[in-house]
């Protein structure tokens, strides 16, 4: 007999007298300080916690960096701020939230396919380090810096010649819209000499959402050569290789947590040729989702329960306008449930099969298909757990005209 | 030897000096007078057009509403209220703009599986019409008028007991979250006459983005005789039924426009039998992408043109943070591509094969995949039609922190 696949346990929001709780806060009292449903919560301490412990299983010379566009809520990046090591960015409008943290700005990076000469001349003048994505690229930003007298920092973004294996995304490897193919990184070195740019380094990213410590390490190994083997070329050492994240989180039935010692334990022995071939380059682990994926839950309430031909549906004033991944229209090919609970409802009540459905006009606003819920009533609260990244800035908060929800971190 | 399958000829955007035109303008003059791209443009004249079309073709005692959610662009929605004989709203926010609009209130008709408390008492206060999607809205909603002291009109959303064939999204048939099925409408009939409420009719939608004829028709026919038969239970004649919409425009290489004039004719022969039964019942048929979404551009410029391993990318200042539609990611099991023109080089030019991509840090944000497109430079303007329905509003705009597009109407 096959047991039908589940969904990783949740552990970061103790139940408390039959209510989920965040931060020690139960949900009810949370919802009435926040004012209305729905809303998007953020553990503080959940993301303490998942710093500290890459800290504890990462070799100790690893640096991490925050990509804000995981959740660039400006208390979210504030706390992370002070936690990692620095902060990626992907636009000017992030650049402006994370300069406001105090991160100091050469601990700031910009990557992006597409920044336009304003975004460009923005990231010059506040002295962050831009990643270049290509020659056209590298050619604006060195006019740019010339009409404003400033010598900027400049890393390369590198597509590079593998890809990241069982991964969610891709970002590399093949023709890609990212970076500079590697094999065209020594030419562009070349021509990098001759302009009035400080060299930072390497940015090899290749990948997002990869649940597995084998293909990480793989990837980790073959970032690390490739990078050695492009500094070749570089008018001085690499001050920091940042070898990208792709750390995932369980989101559905049969997703399994990373083994994170595992990849620990692996770059280790990753680092001593790389540190014997670049002794001062700092090697960046740049992660979001994994950072502050699991530490936020999405809450809406329950406005009415129907029975349509057998099927109970819980009916919630959230919807895929506030958590578009979680109705499956995200990058998703087929449409999986997130972990949902009644939050208020947490023990000792039986169970019945239903969906969860927003409020919106639209069969795409399923929030979670046939699940196994305890039975609901008007007014209970249904949560999305793994709610903390791409959530709502990754949404149509705009469609069909709703207001937006409230944001909060405890 | 078979034809790769094109997309529908565009014809709304005249070619003058080999740039695209919108209502007149030439789209460089256009996004000079806009001030920046990306940004969405709408034709005023489309519009009428389409409206004229719609009465010539259908038969002259339909009435015609616009579901705002298409589009709900303030200007748009003004310029649609005084084109059709109502609006569809979905929410508190759109009813908004449809009452600033001058539209008389009870030709105002709001739609929704999960209105708040909040939400019904707004509506009630301003005296539109109520679609009912459950017993337990009906109750509240009764509730709520009492407060008020106010009859509220009130119509009742069927989820119908067939289902729209070949359409793009079922809204009705088998279990659903939207509306009451048509098996408990009766005894939904009967409680109503028992609370003071103003029966207006129903509300009967079994799907969208539908491009046949043929099954359009099965289901006005069906949706006009279960009308009928709910009719019997009726405190008294319904005032209005309205069948839905459901018509589709072309999108994808392959998709042929819808035969108007077929379902003209169709539904000429299905009105008698439905009039001699319920003489006094106007019919309405609701549309939104149809009216509105030819009748718009999304126009995003060249930021970088890139050639990666043997691919041209050409990288735009847009992106799926403003059309996500158009990325694949909204509703679409697999992507396919939206017709594309580099709208400043529409003559003699010669053509490469190009993928467009958006500025966002997401393999996600792909908006013409190895298209055949005239050469590009840096600055030119790459123009996506069909976008005037379910683009910037269903399009998770604060996604990386860009600032929004601009929108214009012409």
């Amino acid at each position: 007999m096959t047991k039908k696949p589940e969904h990783a346990p949740i552990s970061g929001f103790p139940v408390v007298d039959g209510e989920i709780t965040v931060g020690g806060i139960g949900l009810s009292r949370l919802a009435a300080r926040v004012g209305r449903t729905p809303f998007f919560a953020y553990s503080r301490a959940l993301m303490t916690e998942r710093v500290r412990r890459l800290r504890k299983l990462l070799p100790a010379e690893i640096q991490l960096h925050y990509a804000m566009k995981a959740n660039p809520m400006p208390a979210v990046v504030h706390h992370m701020a002070s936690l990692v090591d620095g902060l990626d960015v992907a636009s000017a409008g992030e650049m402006a939230v994370a300069l406001d943290t105090g991160m100091a700005a050469d601990l700031i990076s910009f990557a992006g396919p597409g920044k336009s000469d304003q975004e460009l001349s923005q990231a010059i003048a506040a002295g962050v380090v831009l990643n270049m994505e290509s020659f056209g690229e590298m050619r604006r930003i060195a006019d740019l810096a010339r009409q404003q007298g400033i010598r900027p920092k400049v890393a390369i973004r590198v597509n590079p010649d593998f890809e990241l294996k069982a991964s969610g995304m891709k970002m590399g490897g093949g023709p890609k819209q990212f970076g500079v193919d590697a094999e065209q990184v020594p030419d562009m070195l070349k021509e990098l000499k001759t302009l009035d740019l400080d060299f930072e380094g390497f940015h090899i990213f290749s990948g997002s959402q990869n649940l597995r410590a084998d293909s990480i390490l793989e990837t980790q190994e073959k970032t690390l050569a490739l990078a050695m083997k492009l500094a070749e070329h570089a008018p001085t050492e690499p001050r920091k290789v940042n070898i990208g994240g792709g750390f995932g989180i369980p989101y559905f039935p049969g997703d399994m947590p990373l083994d994170l010692g595992a990849v620990g334990e692996g770059l280790g022995n990753l680092l001593p040729a790389f540190r014997d071939k670049l002794p001062r380059a700092a090697v960046v682990i740049e992660l979001g989702r994994y950072l502050v994926g699991e530490a936020g839950i999405y809450v809406s309430r329950v406005l009415d329960c129907k029975i349509s031909r057998g099927q109970v549906f819980l009916v919630t004033d959230g919807g895929l306008h506030h958590h578009l991944a979680a109705s499956g229209n995200f990058g998703q090919v087929i449409r999986k449930n997130y972990p949902v609970v009644i939050g208020n409802r947490m023990q000792g009540r039986e169970t019945e099969e239903a969906n969860i459905v927003g409020c919106l006009c639209t069969p795409l606003d399923l929030l979670g298909h046939k699940m196994s819920l305890p039975v609901a009533e008007v007014g209970d609260y249904v949560v999305l757990f793994q709610s903390g990244a791409y959530g709502l800035t990754a949404s149509p908060t705009a469609f069909l005209g709703h207001e937006a929800p409230k944001e909060v971190l405890v």
